[in-house]
């Protein structure tokens, strides 16, 4: 009977590292999407797909943490970080989606800049997501988290110095609301993977 | 003293079913007002009020929430449910006061198919939230949660169709403001509906 | 051993104060600099600097709250508590830091009653903050509540009367899209306080 309180067959920690796997993928997606410079129906198709795979990891979490008793962290850490991960992806969905909605055929310097830093960003969150499994990985998962804040700074910047650039320099005002909406949108994916950060932050400081 | 702890007087399904209630009228009212093609201070006011008994409702749900000790499902799931419910009358009157301020007197189609789905949705919305007081109604309630996730991705190319037809053909950048905020309002209650539908599957999921 | 479950030095009530004194300086600096009718970058540094000092007084709560067995209420409101808190400080930051990005160099009189009402609301929240300490309060705290809830219905009325303003005067598009942020943010900090009294209305609710 006991047994039946912690599957064998079922393990978060597999379970994190898929969907984490889906939030690298998209963001070296969209990464790639802005060096080739254009936006067309393929990488959209691509990071919609990815995004529906992402989804199914997320409930799968979901669904498991809602059947199992015992969990090897708090369930509404499991929950946040089910979440936030899930919210990654979204929004890097959301930008590529709009920028097909808004028919923007080609990238800019700020954007590829933007999708770099939110690459270096996701991959940290995937050292970290990873690294849970072990508590001896504490000291690798503080730098990886230190690293992700100090991206979200970098990210702050960016988009304070694009926003600024393109109210002065760009005098379409529809030019002017579809790229402030894609930029902002851009630094949320660096504020979630933040988030992310401060809850394997709280996971680690509950098991010292 | 024991009976204390689950006071006769107090049934979380009826004060649920209340706010569902003024989340159908609200979802009604907006609906009308996009038939009728206009609109007045009449309609204004009707959905600011129902917004108002919606949010005492929603109050009556925590303060009872907070004085029992024995619920039917979890707390957490409580609470989320009752702020859901809460977040999608407030969007409805939301984009109605914002029609307002932006003197939008007269309705496009586009607005009268999303009013639709959403009363769709919402109405979807009740039907589970109102199953939930029978664990053996958990086929239909998983069949409206289907509907209700079909009946977001309706929301979410619809908005894509309208605002990409509202960036080809708007020259008014003004009214793009307007239309863009408004359109992305509508959506954003058929994502709360959805919010719902999540919650009430962890529920089911629960409960099983 | 069991003392090392309520450490001595740790007081949760000390730290939300001083959390809180950081809200209130920052909204009295948003007073001020648009009293001054001019941003510069003493105003942008001296905000930026508080946004930091109180960012470290959340991690502080979060930290202890993860390394403590017994707290004073429940672990969720205390998040949520210092999550909100934050909130309105960074939402201050985010206004001064968007009016430096969009060189919005004078300011006008709807941002000063704007920022007058922000700090009367966030001097309510330290009033009720404060008051937390001792249970005897819970007349004042209901009292402040109040206040909190009639300044957010203020400022509802507020958005709107200068959103329709905005919408009918401003025939520059790029200024529309500024200051309609920038007054929508300022809505923002109200719904944060008043979400701020709602936690501690739970948290009464509980104790009673």
């Amino acid at each position: 009977m006991f047994f039946n309180l912690i599957p064998k067959e079922f393990n978060f920690f597999d379970l994190f590292e898929k969907q984490v796997d889906y939030a690298v993928k998209a963001a070296v997606c969209f990464k790639e999407l802005t060096l080739k410079g254009s936006v067309d129906q393929d990488a959209i198709d691509k990071i919609g797909n990815i995004e529906h795979q992402g989804d199914e990891a997320a409930h799968e979490i979901i669904d498991q943490l809602n059947k199992t008793f015992i969990t090897p962290f708090d369930r509404e850490d499991i929950h946040a970080l089910a979440k936030e991960l899930d919210d990654i992806i979204d929004m890097i969905n959301t930008i590529v989606s709009r920028m097909r909605v808004y028919k923007i055929t080609s990238v800019n310097k700020n954007l590829i800049a933007f999708a770099a830093t939110i690459e270096d960003s996701v991959r940290a969150v995937a050292c970290v997501v990873k690294a849970l499994r072990n508590t001896k990985n504490s000291k690798s998962i503080s730098e990886s988290c230190v690293e992700i804040n100090r991206l979200e700074n970098v990210g702050d910047s960016m988009r304070d110095n694009v926003l600024a650039e393109l109210f002065e320099t760009e005098k379409d005002p529809i030019a002017v609301i579809k790229w402030k909406e894609i930029y902002q949108d851009s630094e949320t994916v660096l504020d979630i993977c933040e988030d992310v950060a401060h809850v394997v932050s709280s996971i680690m400081v509950k098991q010292a």
